[in-house]
């Protein structure tokens, strides 16, 4: 098969774990004998340094016309510390998502019994842990109106939800739960928030067309201590934007490196992987960064292709560098091994 | 000396719990010589039950006329489960933290030796965490505008900030780093939001009149990882109203029980003290809930009303019970004690 990718490698860190996930897929493009295009786009401070614009519209243009896009990291220190910039990196990713309409991120959770060691959390609580986490994310107070009165002294976030932008992310969600373990938890604030309420009121209407699921409401600050306490109890957590972005992240201390996780986020238009962690620029450059997020989310890619054997493949040739021990600074501070020579690894596997 | 104290049992566990704090209450009034006369008044489903309303004037005239509140819990499920409640118990606790002004919520996070092998944490990560959230309560999306459209297919809630509502909190929250140790860190999604923009505009000015104290900022989504990954580099965590709510909660798995945590919510009139566990209604009525949480908010009131002795006293006498392990269901499963019991030995030490 033939496929177009649109890579865009962002800041910090991006550039040197997407180069491993390039190399990774060019060693399946070798064995299946598929081929892959690559189209370069900027986006994020890497773009404003280059063009002024956080996402040119050459980008744009690049991921619709493509099959898939595969993204990096985002974000730089001079920018957060400035609350006053007009001009953002962050800014970027939030249109593009918004461009291709990616309305679900996907981050699953699990757990390497050869990386117990490394989490924080003792080894009885990271057996069976297997979820997903279906997050919103082009809704919410991500997208809402953002106002600063003009003496700068008030401002303000709209947090909005309609029905259908709940619908479809839930279906999606649904679906994975009927092919999982059959059991759905819906984390909100429906005791504070009328959007809350709002996601509630769906998904109990949903839930009657997928019987065999079970559904589960949990609040958001419930959810943020269960998934520390207990959890093996999930197999699909469904949230909206913010929540997501919050209890994602916190979930991937189960996995023991933050740099290990990937993501897909799928829409309407073309997919985008990208790996959970940040753009980290105090190590850029330096060739020590994880990159096995990135080497995961092209795994995913496959999947999106259709290349469930493909996607295996990586997936296994990823789990032999653990075994192994073949890791990076993040897992292993004293023998470690290059971001690169994890790419090469993993490609040489394959 | 003599104080007032509104007391407010709420629903669930509620009752059981504060009624413990009481009694070490007047185990204190005993010893020391004070008189504490305490007015009883009703708050949440409890008071829906009872009057229609989940927070009657009656509630309010009393909190506003005595010297300190003493809050149970609120929530029950019945109105969880029902996205179209009209009143639900969670607006009284919400409309009593704007009537009192209540705008900062203290939540002190400790770890016990004794209970080290009920975290999920590995102990190496529990050694010397000792830190304080202080989450702003009156404001954010809370208490901005929440709209549902006629059709039902369309909710918003609005999060505002305005720059004395951040200011008057920070104050209080860099003075106590003052006498700590001297490190504050803001946690917020300045990337994303205006309000965390403004937020981390006023901290920055405000922390030139702090010379001494260390300031960082902090992104929600990797405080939610760093409280787990690390949470001993933390001192003061300063947070707006749901980034609070989240982090705070997830910051009680570290102590090994929710069970055990205080709170005390401070503002311009009087001040309120309550566990930071909610209702749980399963276990309600059983004589099995843990005590520890209302009984260290009674010393937190008893630190507010400038008695430290007394404050002292009473956590001395927690400590005891745990150290000899005269704990809750929660704590241990099999050699429990009742919640009237803990009760009663934390009061007869005094
Ligand atoms: C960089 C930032 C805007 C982004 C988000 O908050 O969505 C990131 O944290 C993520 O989770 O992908
Ligand atoms: C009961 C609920 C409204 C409340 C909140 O979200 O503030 C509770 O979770 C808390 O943290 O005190």
């Amino acid at each position: 098969m033939k496929k177009s990718i649109t890579v865009i490698n962002g800041d910090g860190i991006g550039p040197e774990v997407t180069a491993q996930a390039i190399k990774v897929l060019d060693a399946i493009a070798g064995h299946f004998h598929h081929e892959f295009n690559y189209t370069y786009c900027l986006m994020g401070a890497d773009a404003i340094d280059k063009t002024g614009n956080p996402l040119p519209d050459e980008t744009i243009e690049s991921c619709l016309n493509t099959d898939a896009v595969l993204f990096g990291a985002i974000g730089h220190p001079k920018y957060d510390n400035d609350p006053s910039a007009k001009v953002r990196p962050e800014q970027g990713l939030l249109k593009l998502r918004k461009s291709l309409q990616l309305f679900a991120n996907i981050r699953p959770i699990n757990t390497y019994i050869a990386l117990q060691h490394l989490s924080p959390l003792k080894a009885k609580y990271l057996e069976n842990v297997d979820f997903i986490i279906f997050r919103e994310l082009t809704g919410g107070i991500y997208f809402g109106k953002k106002e600063l009165s003009e003496d700068g002294n008030r401002a303000s976030d709209d947090c909005v939800y309609t029905t259908p932008e709940i619908e479809r992310v839930a279906h999606l969600a649904f679906q994975y739960a009927q092919k999982r373990k059959k059991k759905l938890t819906l984390v909100d604030k429906a005791n504070v928030l009328e959007t809350s309420r709002l996601w509630r009121k769906i998904i109990q209407q949903i839930a009657t067309a997928y019987k065999e699921v079970a559904v589960d409401y949990m609040f958001v600050d419930n959810a943020s201590m269960q998934i520390i306490l207990n959890p093996k109890q999930f197999d699909i957590i469904l949230t909206e934007n913010m929540f997501g972005d919050i209890i994602s992240d916190e979930a991937s201390v189960l996995t023991g490196s933050i740099g290990l996780l990937p993501s897909a986020s799928v829409g309407i238009g073309t997919a985008l992987f990208e790996p959970i962690h940040g753009s980290y620029p105090l190590v850029a450059g330096k060739d020590t960064a994880n990159p096995i997020g990135s080497i995961l989310s092209a795994a995913m890619m496959l999947d999106y292709f259709q290349m469930p054997e493909e996607a295996k493949l990586v997936r296994q040739a990823v789990d032999w560098t653990l075994e192994n021990r073949f890791v990076t600074k993040d897992i292993d501070t004293i023998n470690f091994y290059f971001t690169s020579t994890i790419g090469d690894l993993v490609a040489e596997y394959i």
